[in-house]
């Protein structure tokens, strides 16, 4: 899925006035009332980032299927959008009339800075509403007038492969004129979605979890459950991180991380249950804790980075076992059928990677031997000699909730 | 995650003898005991498929990280590994010994193959155990002899973007030479985790969802709930014919499908309940069908296709209404976080997508206008006014398990 977007934007070229939004495919199937909900939110979400990152452009225009915004400066514009979910992809443009001359002028003009000395080029066109001419045509007379006005380069038409490819969009009486199409992220608006909670460890796979879930438009509140001492400073300050980095592709969602302070319970955990459990019954206190922020939240889920098998912890029979402590809200574990190397390739164009792998010191309440195939029963058992609830409750008093 | 692995093998050069086969990543990093029960479980699982295929290699060879199959037919031989879990990559090669002079044969045979007239080529070397010769010097003297036995095709060296690259692998008295490194899927063989159930439907989501769960090592047991009569044969017959073709990929473990005729209930849902939670009761009640199938079959978890906010049923209030009507197993959901485009490109590759867009009547219960934010209370008061164990139970009478 990871192939789907990339962040740096190549061509900004200076003829370009225009960018053109278009919506993820999903949306544009959704019913009248959703899909138009939907492309507001993805407008709202567009607006804040350009004030946040104080690009003003002239004029925005919101037509069904495309957003258009009028920019002098796309290259910013460009970089905001590649970020925001719910847009599929965006053209850097020159916006001009569906007079043929017209468009003939912001071809040749564009093609005059973008196809190279001896390159091979080829004209599309896409049409909408009624003109005097047909695609065909364009495509043809513009390719000859670049051909007779770029006669020195000695260019070249090539359908198939060619080196530029200049396509020139007809909407009634307005014309587009781009060579490039960047990919954005695609999936819903964040805001499009109910709230869900994210248990964010330091670690590479929970906010590549929570990425996913905001990228279905889900706005997630992450929550750190602090285990120190047997944590160090350095993963609670990761965590941090991290869900700075997320609240980069939030829309302004994202603005505080829960803190709840473990370690006492983890200590209890140790000293009375068998130490091949203490992972699991971390797992499900930390479910529970979660749970009660959940609520608070009004949120509808929980979500973690589990991948099937990756960790002990993690085996299909553990995660039966673990997942019977929520009873409130489903464990939302979007990496399940993920490999390691797949996640890290997303965490990497997140930006996730980086802060993820820092040095921290492991967690030293992790068993040697930790149990890969937990009866229920046997977890149960073990919790019956520990006070949950007053263990929960207890965590949840540590509660500190720090604005990003 | 679909850009991991390709299903045509291009180069089945006859100089071939020998397959090399290397495990995930993932297995090599795991605990002792647990990489050989995983490498012995890919073994087992490559054997099972080559007997299928009527495949005799002359021999296979297990080391450490590594299978190496002896054969002379290494076309089908890597077919078959191309679809094997647990597998990141194959290369077909020639083996020959460590001594210097064999291995400037192997090569200039195997270069005078591969490299055309006028192209370029890297020569490449790993090295492992004691040799009178470093990696270095391999790949400076096969580079020079591969230039003056071909002198007359007009090669050059290139070792940033040659068009072909030959890499030498020597291991201590033996020697590999190859020059394609085929992408496998990854993950762990099926059979390393235990045992999940699926609801299969007829659609594009549910068939990779269950290849994702069994690409992490979990074989999955098709369930198809048939809701004839809203519901056509066609839609059965799809979702039989999926499982076939997930049969493929599940090294013998997928063998059977269940069959669950829910016409009735149905019937009475519409009956009795409010029209806008048809689809959320019928998966409540699918939930709690295929959790009696997951206690027969000692499974620990049920898979669903369900992707956030796809279908008015999928948004995030109603996955956590529905959620809760499975209280003994954890609802494994691997699409959470994918777009439907991705789901698409992913059932291309399984090889499921042709079957499941073939035509078939849609379910004829569902409401015009769903309700996307149900109350689970709301839903329960429903169910309440149905007798929901009974459903379930006379359901399950109608269970047919046919053999795939």
């Amino acid at each position: 899925m990871s192939v789907l977007f990339v962040e740096k934007i190549e061509a900004t070229h200076t003829d370009y006035d225009t960018i053109i939004v278009r919506f993820s495919g999903e949306i544009g199937i959704k019913s009248d009332w959703t899909r138009r909900t939907y492309e507001k939110q993805v407008l709202q979400n567009i607006k804040y980032y350009l004030k946040k990152d104080n690009v003003k452009p002239e004029k925005i225009v919101h037509t069904r299927g495309r957003i258009y915004i009028k920019t002098s400066n796309v290259s910013p514009t460009s970089q905001v959008l590649t970020r925001t979910f719910g847009v599929s992809s965006v053209s850097p443009a020159k916006q001009t009339t569906s007079d043929l001359n017209a468009i003939f002028e912001a071809t040749v003009s564009i093609a005059e800075n973008t196809i190279n000395e001896g390159a091979t080029f080829a004209v599309r066109c896409h049409r909408v509403g009624t003109h005097t001419y047909n695609s065909l045509e364009v495509c043809r007379e513009v390719g000859g007038q670049i051909l007779a006005k770029l006669k020195h380069r000695n260019l070249a038409v090539n359908l198939t492969e060619p080196n530029v490819t200049l396509t020139v969009e007809v909407r009634d009486k307005d014309a587009y004129v781009y060579t490039q199409t960047l990919p954005a992220p695609g999936g819903f608006p964040v805001g499009a979605q109910g709230k869900t909670v994210c248990l964010l460890s330091g670690g590479i796979d929970s906010p590549v979890a929570c990425w996913l879930v905001m990228k279905r438009g889900s706005f997630s509140v992450p929550i750190y459950v602090d285990n120190a001492p047997f944590t160090d400073e350095t993963a609670k300050q990761k965590a941090i991180q991290t869900a700075k980095k997320l609240q980069e592709w939030s829309a302004g969602f994202m603005n505080k991380i829960y803190l709840v302070s473990n370690g006492e319970n983890m200590k209890k955990i140790l000293q009375e249950a068998p130490a091949r459990f203490t992972c699991l019954l971390c797992k499900r206190l930390m479910y529970r804790i979660a749970e009660q922020i959940a609520q608070k939240e009004n949120a509808y889920g929980i979500v973690t980075g589990e991948a099937i098998g990756e960790q002990a912890s993690q085996t299909i029979q553990n995660l039966c076992a673990i997942d019977e402590a929520a009873k409130l809200y489903p464990i939302l574990r979007p990496l399940l059928g993920f490999d390691k190397n797949e996640t890290e390739i997303l965490a990497r164009k997140i930006g996730t990677f980086e802060l993820s792998t820092q040095k921290a010191k492991g967690c030293t309440a992790a068993p040697n031997q930790p149990a890969t195939q937990a009866p229920l029963t046997a977890l149960q058992e073990a919790e019956s000699k520990l006070n949950i609830s007053e263990m929960v409750q207890s965590a949840i008093k540590t509660t500190k909730v720090l604005t990003l």
